[in-house]
């Protein structure tokens, strides 16, 4: 296992053939994946071992991916925090009980994952006996600032001004705040990685809101902090998050294995800026794959070229893969990556 | 007034104190601009020339500003077109009959800006007569590619999923639209010129959810079109995106006079990218206005150290002036820019 296409990648170590998986590949532009969600709702999805594992497998039957990742969501760690979270339809992840002042913040709880989140551990061992060696599972969390952003925002933001306004008026409480994320989320990853997790990506779906200063000062410490504590069991840790395309050279101060990049810049410019000794993860736009097929090959066929020969890329969309995408051409997506880089390898 | 301390930084020329206007300046953190939208709806206003004058003074009354812009929006330009556009309450602008078709893109008018835009054209008379020299007047426009997105999409939109497909899916009928938002643009936009205005802002507001590769195919040859009509008046030109920091020496092929940068990158990074022979524009996160005092000065100052001596520099936000910002920063700011940018001249 440990030489699949995927892990060698995130080592940087030649593949011949470029492993793909793709963000959120388990999810609503899967009939099989409506149909349970039909059935039930994100959060029992979530916290049923059972439906997470059969999602999880779903597109790893339906194609030839080179990666599971559990299926989960980033917020639910927040629920044993003391934050009562729900997911509205049509609105997205609500919390009723946001954090607004330090006493919110210092209020929170830091319960261990086996206790917070035992349902997503006990899907990772499902999954890895299901899988049995086919290919590695991914395990995940949200960022300590992308966490924090949830828990003050109350949802998702345009502007994040609560989760900004916080972090610049009360140093003291955000310091203590995201000491609190940065615990229970290394916590988290180091339990995924027990339970079987092969390799761990950090989300920090938020982080692309703050200028660089900012970044550094009051968000890259924390994440450094999970990235080193979930290395500490060994397995590949990857850093995603997207409209981080004017601070990557910050981004490798995470110290993470493999970084992903969104689509707004091209994979040679942003690995050129983040330098040696880091695998690259990503970076077609995911709406591409809504085009008619000889578009995304074209685009497909861009990204190989300009990563030609470079150890350590893994394909992947910029972004999670969106609702309506048309499965034919994940389908044809996945099978073209490996033949046309295979091809360009052997050329 | 060619001599004012904004239009010598537009033209790289050294100014001793550095100048500073505010995005989206006349707006809703104004207790001012509250009362008139309070008795007229956002069309109203705009299309009423003596409101949009009151309107693009009130900053200029209350802040020492150094430059006035035009109060209108960049969406109106879509109505004389075909479209039927409505502001709603919370929702931001709605277009009711979206192109969805190439035989909708091919409909669509292109009157001249006279006919199309009369009552910003007599705002522009109307103010220039008002500020009688005290500072310039910035006109505006959006971009081909973001008033194609508008149109399509039917509003604002996170993921851009139809203006892209229709843009990979049908690319004769996309030039055939893509030609027209430049004819009508590029005529308003000297039309501005012409009314008045001293310099133009081209907002390409959805730029950023562009691959490089999109950008540069479907986007940046109409963007350079309407610089270079803008430019014809011998006005300067300012290009303004969020989201492109991953590719900024791209944004130099629109030729503009002026890059405006948003606060995810910091500024002598995206100048280096840019390079010699540009001005920039940028770059504080507006929500740093919501910080305690001393933060935003902190940040002020750092965005000035950046760029200390480098002639072309125009202070401003890395995006509009958000409604609940505390006027009280505002003013602060505005003259602290003066006075720590003038001290470190002379230091």
């Amino acid at each position: 296992m440990t030489d699949s296409l995927f892990l060698r990648a995130c080592r940087r170590e030649p593949t011949g053939t470029t492993p793909i998986w793709l963000m959120r590949q388990a999810g609503r532009y899967m009939p099989e994946y409506r149909a349970i969600r039909a059935r039930h709702s994100m959060l029992d999805a979530i916290r049923t071992p059972e439906l997470a594992c059969e999602i999880t497998l779903q597109p790893i039957r339906a194609f030839a991916l080179d990666a599971a990742i559990i299926f989960a969501d980033i917020l639910p760690i927040l629920i044993g925090m003391g934050l009562d979270l729900e997911f509205v339809k049509g609105e997205g992840p609500v919390i009723t009980n946001p954090v607004r002042s330090p006493a919110d913040a210092d209020a929170l709880r830091t319960p261990p994952a086996e206790e917070n989140l035992p349902y997503t551990l006990d899907a990772i061992r499902l999954v890895r006996r299901e899988l049995d060696g086919r290919v590695p599972l991914i395990g995940f969390s949200g960022a300590p600032f992308t966490l924090a952003s949830y828990a003050i925002e109350g949802g998702g933001s345009k502007n994040h001004v609560r989760v900004k306004s916080f972090m610049l008026s009360e140093p003291d409480a955000w310091n203590r705040l995201m000491d609190k994320m940065a615990t229970v989320v290394g916590d988290y990853l180091v339990a995924q990685a027990e339970a079987g997790a092969q390799a761990l990506q950090v989300f920090d779906s938020w982080a692309g809101a703050l200028s660089p200063a900012d970044y550094r000062a009051h968000a890259l410490p924390y994440a450094r902090r999970v990235v080193e504590r979930a290395q500490s069991t060994s397995v590949p840790v990857i850093y995603f998050g997207t409209d981080l395309n004017g601070m990557l050279p910050l981004l490798r101060e995470t110290g993470a294995d493999v970084i992903g990049v969104d689509w707004r810049i091209a994979i040679d410019d942003a690995w050129a800026q983040l330098g040696d000794g880091v695998a690259v993860q990503g970076n077609l736009d995911p709406v591409t794959l809504f085009a008619p097929w000889p578009q995304v090959q074209r685009r497909a066929d861009d990204i190989l070229a300009r990563v030609a020969k470079r150890p350590g890329h893994i394909f992947n969309l910029g972004h999670g893969i969106l609702p309506e995408t048309p499965v034919d051409n994940v389908r044809r997506l996945v099978d073209y990556v490996h033949e046309r880089s295979a091809a360009m390898e052997a050329s």
